[in-house]
């Protein structure tokens, strides 16, 4: 942690208040497990009735918490979420195993709910043991204080290398009635498309059902946390879950047809956009936030690829950190993807200039306006294949020497 | 270019003198395409009966020069080579094609042959035109100076970022006599699985059919130029073509089985993985050299795509330029490969030190071993899927924030 400096220059100039969500409580605590002087667990319970949605990091070698997640999924109901920083408790083996049966014992004896009603997450260090002893002593005193308001205090507890904690809030007219939508979120690092964070919480009053939970979770997630990336890396920890207390009251919803349902699910996914690009400006190192758009794919898929091509590649994401509108490298990018393309009818555009088209330098551009563009904080990149009607947008930060100097002593 | 200073210090200790290659005959020259005071266009002329063989890039946004080289090919013989550093020509578009089509015509109007006989090469900046009357008062010179000894100069006039020029040569018993093979190359960055390095060029005297040089090279391409990455971009310009003047004598070999052809295999292997370690050491900024090893996956291609996960993870290549045996961002990026994996079977070496079994830390590891470890400037990382008889072996090179200097500034 020594090499982070002060917040990211992309951090939001605001943060929302967040309001209670009927049915939740969080408490926060310092149990030592890495960084001193901070809080590092975050409990939150639910009233009996909550259900509870996840996706997961496609990682073949998912950590020991992801592994009792995807089990205790499976029920479709939550009593509480236990989450701490400093240490991801993956790849960890049995010992690994073992710290995960011996949390959920805490807190379900601590809250009075059955081990598989109670939802865990741990981002930090890969490798290193984590010793659920550590959690004994705070659980029990944290259940006791939880309270409906500490949703900044959560969001902070599970930083690591965030330099801000990042919070998101909706309200919904369901209904006759408004219902809430809060989500934290944590990532800076290993942020790749499938699953890009590493953690992130939502939490909502709405009644709605399980299968339900997940299933919107799964659309959502692709123009949100799955169309970013800071590195390409995936973590073997992301965790996307989403709790329904259904404290709104009414029947629980199944539908997806419901209109009710339609409403959550828009402010649903435009909350989870706002954490997925809160993520991206909290990228290690970045000073750009990036935007790439790629039209005239010939599916949208294609379109995900080249803009993902694009957006991990070191010599487009360094050329942005020297704010050279370097086009060339975008073409290399495209042609590495895989995915038709004709080189011969290319156009490229930063923001509204176009400096490319039917593939070569458009010669009306100005080098000087392109220069003057990539000097901004946020960048917009178009590439427009012109041979389908496919179109995709993905998001990204530049590369920057502060990148390296954080992931080369991240341990130290 | 401002950023980029002196040698690597990976580079080779000394560089081996090329002996002439009977048929071949090479010339540079400074045609002041973007770099002042070195050389930037290369000539080599061959003899009459020469034949070629050659791979190039797979992006499917080739450069003007590529196309160019893969419809000559068709003919397998060739009389001359023009290259030249500073621009690629590459996403040109029309004026690509007329600049290849007129340099093409220089080369054969100067050596008195047909244009397809004529082979090009360009690297440097994409997307800038070429202007082919730069190369009008250099061919004709270059053509009547050309002379047998110039390999060292003609790996120079290549270069871009490199810091060395690349070379090697090898000596094969061919039935009763010995043949040569000389091969010079050039790459630093955008350096990926396919096609690694920008450009190589190998010359031998050895007499041998034009589909057999391109059968050659496209099998022993896979464990050398192939199996390097630096940062995960491919090039719109990799060209690799083995040229046989067929100077040695006796008659033009075509069968792949011919104890002769196996000799010169052999060692054509050898030399074009020694120039392929040549452009890992030349990787930008690059301050290590890294072999992973990949055993008990599936298969080779499995292992292939797990070893070049890991060397491309920014995560891990950060962590090894800060000399942090971080093997969890080891597992992270065998986990995203998306290839078959055990994570509970999982064994990972730094040089002969276990650091992980089954799943979990090697609780005999030595912290202080494995960190002085990481202190050597050639690193071998091993990873024991557990799970089949796959193996191989890819070669990077660490992420320093030198690289994202060159990178961040390359075109101003």
């Amino acid at each position: 942690m020594g090499a982070v400096t002060g917040v990211s220059p992309l951090a939001p100039l605001s943060f929302p208040d967040l309001p209670e969500v009927p049915g939740a409580r969080i408490a926060t605590a310092s149990a030592g497990i890495r960084y001193p002087g901070r809080t590092d667990v975050m409990l939150m319970l639910f009233d009996p009735g909550t259900t509870v949605g996840g996706v997961f990091t496609r990682s073949k070698c998912p950590s020991a918490t992801v592994d009792w997640c995807r089990a205790a999924l499976a029920a479709g109901t939550a009593r509480a979420l236990l989450v701490n920083s400093g240490n991801a408790n993956a790849f960890t083996g049995m010992r690994g195993k073992a710290t995960v049966t011996a949390s959920a014992g805490m807190v379900a004896e601590a809250v009075g709910c059955r081990p598989e009603d109670v939802f865990l997450a741990s981002t930090g260090v890969i490798g290193e043991p984590l010793d659920a002893s550590k959690f004994a002593p705070v659980i029990g005193p944290a259940a006791a204080s939880a309270t409906g308001t500490a949703w900044h205090e959560a969001a902070r507890a599970i930083m690591t290398t965030d330099t801000y904690p990042k919070v998101a809030t909706r309200e919904v007219a369901f209904g006759g009635q408004k219902v809430v939508i809060n989500g934290i979120a944590k990532g800076a690092g290993m942020i790749a498309p499938d699953m890009a964070t590493m953690l992130s919480f939502v939490v909502t009053d709405a009644p709605i059902a399980a299968p339900l939970l997940t299933d919107m979770l799964r659309r959502e997630a692709v123009d949100s946390f799955n169309a970013i990336t800071v590195d390409g890396d995936t973590s073997t920890s992301d965790t996307l879950l989403l709790f329904a207390t259904g404290k709104a009251g009414g029947e629980l919803l199944a539908d997806p047809a419901d209109r009710r349902v339609r409403a959550f699910r828009r402010e649903l996914a435009d909350l989870l956009r706002d954490l997925a690009h809160q993520v991206v400006r909290d990228g290690e190192g970045a000073r750009k936030f990036v935007a790439i758009n790629v039209t005239g794919a010939t599916s949208k898929k294609s379109a995900r690829r080249i803009g993902m091509s694009i957006a991990n590649s070191p010599l487009v994401k360094t050329a942005i950190a020297g704010e050279d509108a370097n086009w060339g490298r975008i073409v290399a990018a495209v042609g590495k993807a895989g995915e038709p393309a004709d080189r011969d009818r290319l156009a490229i555009y930063f923001g509204s200039l176009r400096v490319a088209v039917n593939g070569e330098r458009d010669f009306d551009y100005s080098e000087e306006a392109a220069s003057e563009y990539m000097r901004n904080q946020a960048i917009t990149i178009t590439v427009d294949l012109g041979i389908g009607r496919g179109r995709d947008t993905v998001w990204t930060c530049d590369l920057t020497k502060e990148y390296v100097a954080i992931n080369g002593d991240y341990r130290s």
